[in-house]
């Protein structure tokens, strides 16, 4: 039984790459998909396809309807989502996806680091599991199929 | 006809109140639900309720179980949410009840100053109306009953 | 038992003080609710709340984002509605209202003339009841309280 | 990953092809459905079918049962809807399939040119992109992939 | 706690004042809603308000697309379901109505004569619960307050 | 595109293999499910399974429990619906099926004789296409093809 | 802001009582709803209504039929369902109205003994909050008023 | 016509096995799929992940979230549940797989020992389908492919 995961969270590192290297090194059968990862492009791709706007929001707003798309169509194919929060950042997108991913009745996992327990209490109470290191995510996913 | 709103966001400071003082000198027939804003009792109220948790994380756990009930009650009551993101704060909680609220197909007003522009931008285009301060949000929401 | 009718269409006549006068000399208790039919307010909101837009594309996306919002509230608290195509104007926000209420699974009653009947087929076998005339869907909404 | 896209809007000239093509030379994994092209078939399918009818209302109500049964079986098996509008004809048609995706939670494209920025105001704003050419169609989808 | 029930069933007989004298007796705080009873009126109401039609299967369709308007509406605001079958008449609209009903999550009792156990078997298996009379739908309905 | 037909109606005859070989003959990529055939089986499936029960009532529910799960199994995998109704029997069962199929949005095609246009008036109008032979329903399910 | 309250969980005592009572006192403007708390009543049902069935398996299922239209009634009113576990018996239906309630996103606490944590951890996983007395619940419901 | 099964009850025998190799016997095109059944790996999944927890039942609710998320994953992709419950242990988990899985609108069918008809029987209303042993189960089944 293959398993299609959703990868949320920030694009500041490549934490997707350590993801899919150690599934394959389980030898689980997965497909990962997510956003775009190159964040020059991610920023630009409104103006890219749409062309100039007239100042940043509008060019954040361009932008931000293509990545929303983007991600409507992946996560609809996902029968799972982890969601990475690191310590940098913001990262309302990650919060938001995981939101939007509970909402659709998608199981969920989140990787976050100790240090942020308290400001995402509410939000890991609301997923399933809520693990520290991405071992421990693959570890639940590799439990699905024990 | 009288509406239900859920005011979604930090606690830390008395903007609610200003919502609420504002919405009655326009007479808009609204009545308003939202989270716990008592920031301690907020934070305490699991081990208020379920007693001593063995640790910072079990406490937290046990609170936002809470709060999350109590969100939920008051968000399924309402006709319309306001979400306010401040400059402070990490705020995942009020991404959270922005996205849910969406999902829930409950029309959502997001309030947020411009520095948030680039951060909130996908969020900002998945809700309906995006404004800069809590007079805006209430002129959108006088508009309903023009 | 009381019903709440979304009323649909244009703005650019005073049909729907026509159809409120005709329900209350029947004497139905109906509410009615709709969208902002001052054609001026509607097309200048997004710029009166949220301040001037960098041309007319943005204005009208502003101007647009309150009224989806307006319509959204006001068509979930509707208990069916009644939509108004006339021979003038391209009107697709009224086919967009139909096919939002329908999927919402609100009964649907469609008005418009016998000229337009080819254009709007496809709508109108989907609505539940099509006709030509405001009497016609009173008539069609009294019949519910025989 | 394979996606299929129904390909909304007027059957009046080959536009599709347009799409088609140009998805053929991008190697894009797509495969494409959409209503009849044939206009005299698609206006006389219900007659052809079931039988002549007493008048044009009952030829086109026959003709857009069969219709609208044809879009209903190939949107559900779509992942993601692109909406042309012309400035040529109503197009009510385009409109209503836009609004029955989007409730459907099928991400959602349109393509108008720029004279109808202020008709399909409210429309584009529900829609999750809104393109002026088939190329920024095709580069949104593109994105999905990189 | 006053309920609205749906009172669904054919028209040929006044079964229906039955239901609401009996349920006036035992003081339950129930409030009653059905189709058109005036059996012509029910199977003339399209041609009363559109105009006369070309043909019997025209008139029938004018006529049930506003009798299914009003059920649509009235079942919407029923918490319960109750729907007789006679010995007499092919009934398929009680059959569609006691469907349609459970696809909504509406509690539904049948009543219907042991004479009709086989015929209904699926549909009686489907329902919440099956009886022979009126008296019994009422006592179950009073066992809810009690 | 592989289509899967549910063929709802008696079984009394075998006109399910009628639609097959004519499916058959036009060369179109369907598969077809639908209820136990053998009607003696399908009377008795409840017995067979679970043993003898205490009268014909309990006999009944038995087997129509059994039905009901297969019919449920089958239905989810269909993505459109054929109806049958012959002039013969109650056939509530397949009036049952439409208004099941109706409302999980499956399209749905009726075959019934003109005899039974009356009768049959509100089913007819909430499905999407009525015809009067097996050639015609196959016409249309062919349509969506071409 | 009235809150109606389903309180599932064994008949056998009168906790029921005491949550009243002590809702009472506390003035929270709640209204409860729940199951038949008469355990003969509750049991007999079926026969009471329908008439003496031939055995207890079909006694049991006839009274289990209008236990379960009683609690959905019921519950679809309710904003909220507190469930009470006990040590004693197996109680799976008050398992059963937990589920239920969640997958109907109804906000749910579930009350049981220190004993009853390794067999319900599961399903305590699933619930909003989960405490071991009565006077716990209702602080979680007031905490919803503060 | 492929079906996946999942197969929810107590894990304290190898009954799975036996319902493989019966399938596996009767050549029925079957996936089973269900919990983990090793129930000391079940017990301390969590644990055995996540780290050790301050008491059992933190050690409890950590390994109830993962088996509850490796349930959700697996039932989505169910077509069918059977619920096997013995004679012995609470088991309050299958109650609430079949809860789950009905609410999901997956047709269940539930295996019980004659003496569980009466603490059962409301839940056993509510499945489709009851039987008392495997071989019965595993002919429900192959009735579907008859």
């Amino acid at each position: 039984m293959k398993l299609t995961i959703y990868l949320a969270g920030q694009i500041h590192d490549d934490w997707r790459e350590d993801v899919k290297e150690k599934a394959n090194k389980r030898e689980l059968p997965l497909e990962f998909v997510g956003p775009q990862t190159n964040h020059e492009r991610s920023d630009n791709v409104g103006e890219d396809i749409i062309g100039k706007q007239p100042g940043n929001y509008y060019k954040d707003d361009a932008a931000s309807a293509i990545n929303n798309l983007r991600t409507q169509v992946l996560m609809q194919k996902a029968d799972l989502v982890i969601a990475l929060f690191g310590e940098k950042y913001k990262q309302w997108n990650t919060a938001m996806d995981v939101s939007t991913a509970l909402a659709l009745n998608k199981p969920t996992i989140i990787i976050r680091p100790e240090s942020l327990i308290h400001p995402l209490k509410e939000l890991s109470n609301k997923a399933n599991v809520t693990v520290e290191t991405i071992d421990q995510a693959l570890d639940v996913i590799a439990y699905i199929y024990e």
